[in-house]
């Protein structure tokens, strides 16, 4: 399924039709702006050249969260690669998504921050997984429609080799989240966790499960394992 | 060695500009433009944010031939695939540069065309191999600066091999035993679950943390949650 572009509150048209140019050299056509319409400017339509029915068809959204509300699985983009410091956000690469793009049910949404800014952490709260490029440390932050380019060239590629289907019914978001609710129960009642750690502790758990791509039979035998706390 | 950008009669100062800043986001730093100085603009210097150094140290030639003078392997880009009826111009794809790139000795010059023409054909004479970018049929012709970016971005990958991800350790095999060990005991100690799933319910943990990449804080935090039911 062809991934949809959400770009979170972009600040220049001309990248928006930077972006639209390359969505569309990449057979993408499904633009999500946060953000009210004036960003299409004059610029947006000189850049975005021959593919500006993109750009007229693109729909705006107040949030980030309104933006997703049709998306069953969200990827963050982030500028530069975090480290350990930054646990809850360990990206994987280009190509890497490219590789799991095959196996995604539903609809891929691919989320891009601010030029300057990036996301903000509520909003990287809201993905199920980041994905960044790799570059020079002298200079790690590229251009966003670079950025898009780049992402959407990997899976593209990816699309055109031969797809081999892995007949693991991938576990929907319904199931995920019922998962996820059960272990958040058993983390809040278990006394020997620190306050402290118990959302940390309920994000590593999430960002494992998006990361390894659980199966809804996987997920199941999980809930089984943490039901009991609800007693 | 670091492959050399040259640029054939740029049109647009902002192209050149974003180029110069994906250089530096790919540690590439060696600027040849086929033309005269002044297509570095107030635009160029806008878009090449902190790569102007880039910029201001470019060479300027008079013909394709000057400029490649010093480089010993050209590889010239095409915007479409051509098909039989251009024999001469079979076009290899950016990840197969890229791993040539390893075995290329000397200086490898990158050529791109004019935004609108791209490549006359005896500028592509002197070229001894052609890349292209796969995109859609639709729309093929990208962004001169994206295209730019994509094929950098392959090289700059390719010349990383496994050292990109060092950077986010990944848990030891004695860690990951830890917390399987942790969660065997939590699953053993559970009444709720029947006897013949705990050990479906073990293996399936075990396969998402490899699945998952597990780094050493995250198994560390997860080991707090289920070390309460040793006491």
């Amino acid at each position: 399924m062809k991934p949809v572009i959400i770009l979170v509150n972009p600040k220049y048209g001309g990248n928006v039709g930077a972006i639209s140019r390359c969505m569309m050299n990449f057979g993408v056509n499904e633009l999500k702006i946060v953000g009210n319409n004036s960003i299409i400017d004059k610029e947006a339509e000189i850049r975005a050249v021959h593919s500006k029915k993109i750009l007229n068809n693109a729909k705006f959204y107040g949030t980030l969260q309104e933006a997703l509300e049709d998306i069953d699985f969200a990827v963050g983009t982030s500028g530069a690669v975090s480290g350990d410091k930054n646990i809850k956000r360990i990206p994987i690469t280009p190509k890497e998504l490219a590789e799991k793009h095959k196996t995604i049910d539903g609809r891929l949404g691919l989320v891009f921050g601010r030029e300057d800014y990036g996301l903000y952490n509520d909003e990287l709260e809201l993905c199920d997984l980041f994905v960044s490029i790799p570059t020079s440390e002298d200079y790690p932050i590229m251009n966003l429609s670079h950025a898009v380019s780049i992402i959407l060239y990997e899976i593209y590629n990816s699309s055109l080799e031969k797809s081999y289907n892995i007949n693991t019914n991938k576990a929907s978001k319904i199931e995920k989240t019922v998962l996820l609710n059960l272990f958040g129960e058993f983390v809040n009642k278990n006394d020997t966790i620190p306050e402290y750690r118990k959302e940390l502790c309920k994000t590593i758990f999430k960002r494992l499960i998006s990361r390894a791509f659980i199966s809804g039979k996987e997920a199941h035998t999980l809930m089984g394992a943490f039901k009991h706390v609800k007693k």
